[in-house]
């Protein structure tokens, strides 16, 4: 028995690709039968007998022509409880090899993988032998075979004590000969080793349906999922209502800075740069404590690893009693939660995810870390920073001061609370004590923002003068401020970026890697 | 004990106005006050001493200067197992009116009312009485006092064993004097007594802050929050993966019709008509089964009962072995699943909604009713209706049809399916047997169309080929064939309108009342 590491790459380029077309050879007389309404039958040479006619071929396009019952295996299923047992399967074919009388396969099924060989024997043709190792990489193809222990793991596949001896192999969809990347190379940890192809990030993202096949990706996205989740599942149990506001704006939000403009019929509308003045407008009708999920956007070019113009929010709002840090304390448990949800159910995703990408665990305490702004500025301050009490944190300043607490508190994850006035949007609420500050926070991942939030005004008339102070003119917001005159409990809330607490999450280090199909200002394809 | 049925409506409009100019003079007062940073000391007259200083006026601004522990009851706590016991609750102020030493107020929250009483005594004071009366409607109030059980069922309160006798009351956020609608008019069931104040609809919405806080509105929208919470639960049940759809393209999906442009920097970009490519995608890209919940756009000038321009889509998509019927099972079982969910676990919210808005309630049947279209046709036609074999449905007809099965199948619910080819989407798979039909389907509420969907052609050369008989420019979809030309599988899926689900199911008779924030060509406001 062999492992697949035998199997990949020990052929040369040259026979692979005599082989290769050789296969498509096969594969097109195969598809021109089936156009013909005949199924395969078998490929025999010199008009010779093929003892495994019916046995192989192009199926016919699937049409739901009549529903089988026959059972289908999943290759997370071939354990050896299946030993000696005959089953039938469908997934990709991920690499092959011709070796004499023998083809060695793999087959991928997302995460899974498995070995499957098919050998010239009493219902195997050489013939047969041809066709499957000619088949294009990456084609779903359906193989029926025995599944058989190995006397030594398979260290290369996902289900390594058994391997599957095929006796049927079928095309169901094939792939393009030419693929314009490899899953394998996609699958390369960064940097290793120069000698292997690696795929870049553009190449990735315009191939993304082949791209995301890798067992990284498949582990992503679910992650990204089970954030979604978890932070749904916590804020239910506390009574909050799931809200969708609509993303086609009358008015520039927020300043009308960086926003995206929509032709609206025989008008113009914009596109919501948050949830926000929707999330307060429930606080104002009643709702008490909402949250949403959605596509926001931003306009702003801006091209880093942390930055997309579309992507997805999850803002809670809520209204309190006395004090926001009744607000915070539910913010806080939410991010516990969702810290020890994917911790402890999605541990597989998170050791998948750091084979390609390796990342320390992320650490977190409970309750979370508090500080205020000014006992960060002091860490900073005595790391050798010279900023003023009141001057905004910069990345790096963001970044050094994510390692400093990191290496004083041994967490990851932490709350900035009462930033200064001076620094935060026109509706935020001042401190009550000294107008230096406000009642405002954000949360930081690895020394990264993942969440801003405040204690909002409620009050109309005070709105309306903060916005003076601001020199934003009343005219433009009135109907933010209308929303606060027909009584509003005080209230407070944030929202984070889905794709950026993934990303800070795992550890990586492009917010491209955890959007499915990113937006950037180059990029709005595929 | 008076019931509120007694204390609505019964003051002249004329006095009504008197008593609320006083009560804002006297809250005026208390404004200044506070903002002169003292807390309200009472409105004694002629600097008599007023016995109830302290205990009532204009709350200062809530800043979070200090974290009461203070417990704060939710009115729907407020039941005769804490009679004669003390309480403090925050509501609004739903109605009041005072009679001699007395004054009644009526307070709400969310979905619950609670009678108050406030009576001239030995720390109430006549001034406090005055401002009690004086308070504007929808104001948030703050209310201490002891809860009393009562001889007579309070009718007109959803607390109706027992009553709040006040001996403080603080206002925390007052609301303008002059609301541009009446909760208890808006709350009003449609065309009853024409004596009474109805809100128009357009009225409703510009003051969207307002009108939901109706309990009917309340209730709508915690049920459509529960259809997304029963949709995802099925699906996540079944090994769906959740994912996340870009709204902005590159490209006009579907044809080009009816998408609304995008400034994108310095180039075009579009709203995305539905998340289908990339769900489709995700399949081609392994995750077998997805779902998406999202905004969709649509730029038709369609200004009827059940079009928005911006709404709530909630997609799936799956790979299936052999048949598309194996995906009409899972959204059978989806729809079933969300209807006994609804039913089972918001009960509460359908009666409520019931009240203002009657209808039937709706029907299904366990598993779902299926007729084929031609099943469909030959109803019609029996009903008199001429129409071809394959000619599309027209929405009268559709309706038709809808009471039509209501009647023989005693069923709201149901699939329809093998839609003639020529009715659907290029990317429609054909019947495999008689090209006149296709595996397309479509499912029906109360007669109205709510999902629409099909098995999607994942050949890329069949799909080219369908595309170009439809007349479409192959270059401008040739992103959306590339998905399918590295190996993809059968797969089928579907979308359904978060808001129409809603409205059918509720039997509402506009979609504008199951849309929070609705859009269509004439309304991007609020």
């Amino acid at each position: 028995m062999e492992g697949t590491g035998e199997v990949e790459g020990a052929m040369s380029k040259k026979a692979l690709k005599k082989q290769q077309k050789e296969a498509e050879k096969a594969a097109k007389k195969a598809m021109y039968k089936k156009q013909e309404g005949k199924e395969n039958e078998g490929e025999g040479e010199d008009n010779g007998k093929d003892v495994s006619e019916g046995f192989y071929g192009v199926m016919p396009l699937i049409q739901s022509k009549e529903r089988l019952d026959r059972r289908v295996l999943a290759l997370k299923e071939l354990t050896p409880d299946l030993a000696d047992k005959k089953v039938w399967v469908r997934a990709r074919l991920q690499t092959s090899r011709s070796k004499g009388k023998q083809c060695f396969f793999v087959l991928r099924q997302q995460k899974w993988t498995v070995q499957a060989i098919v050998s010239v024997g009493e219902t195997v043709s050489k013939q047969m032998i041809k066709f499957v190792a000619g088949v294009n990489k990456e084609s779903i193809i359906d193989v029926e075979g025995y599944v058989r222990t190995v006397p030594k793991k398979i260290e290369s596949c996902t289900q390594q004590d058994v391997e599957l001896h095929a006796e049927q192999v079928w095309i169901v969809s094939s792939a393009s000969p030419r693929l314009p990347l490899l899953v394998e190379d996609a699958s390369r940890p960064e940097g290793t080793d120069d000698s292997l192809a690696t795929v870049s990030q553009d190449t990735r993202l315009d191939n993304r349906v082949i791209d995301l096949r890798t067992t990284t990706n498949q582990a992503i996205f679910r992650l990204e999922a089970g954030v979604c989740k978890l932070f749904r599942e916590i804020l239910d149990d506390q009574g909050f209502v799931e809200i969708h506001t609509p993303k086609i704006i009358s008015g520039a939000s927020e300043g009308g800075a960086n926003v995206f403009e929509v032709t609206y019929f025989k008008t113009k509308a914009y596109l919501a740069q948050s949830p926000q003045l929707y999330k307060q407008m429930c606080i104002s009708a009643d709702f008490e404590k909402v949250y949403t999920i959605g596509g926001v956007f931003r306009a702003e070019d801006s091209n880093t690893h942390r930055h997309l113009t579309e992507f997805v929010g999850a803002d809670i709002e809520m209204c309190f009693n006395y004090h926001y840090h009744e607000v915070i304390d539910v913010l806080d448990q939410l991010f516990v939660y969702i810290f020890k949800g994917l911790r402890d159910r999605y541990s597989e995703e998170i050791t998948t995810v750091g084979r390609q990408y390796p990342a320390e665990p992320f650490k977190f305490l409970e309750p979370s870390l508090r500080l205020e702004y000014k006992e960060g500025v002091a860490m900073l301050r005595e790391a050798g920073v010279e900023m003023g009490d009141d001057e905004d944190l910069s990345t790096p300043n963001e970044k050094l001061l994510g390692r400093l607490v990191r290496a004083k508190y041994d967490t990851d994850f932490f709350i900035l609370d009462k930033f200064p006035l001076a620094v935060r949007p026109f509706y935020t609420m001042p401190d009550p004590f000294d107008k230096k500050w406000s009642n405002s926070y954000d949360f930081f991942m690895r020394g990264e923002e993942i969440m801003s939030g405040a204690q909002r005004i409620h009050d109309p008339e005070f709105l309306a003068e903060r916005a003076t102070h601001h020199k934003i003119d009343l005219k433009s917001i009135e109907s933010y401020i209308d929303a606060f005159k027909y009584g509003a409990p005080p209230h407070a809330g944030g929202g984070i970026g889905l794709e950026r607490v993934t990303m800070l999450y795992l550890g990586l280090n492009n917010i491209r890697k955890s959007s499915l199909f990113p937006r950037d200002p180059k990029r709005i394809t595929p």
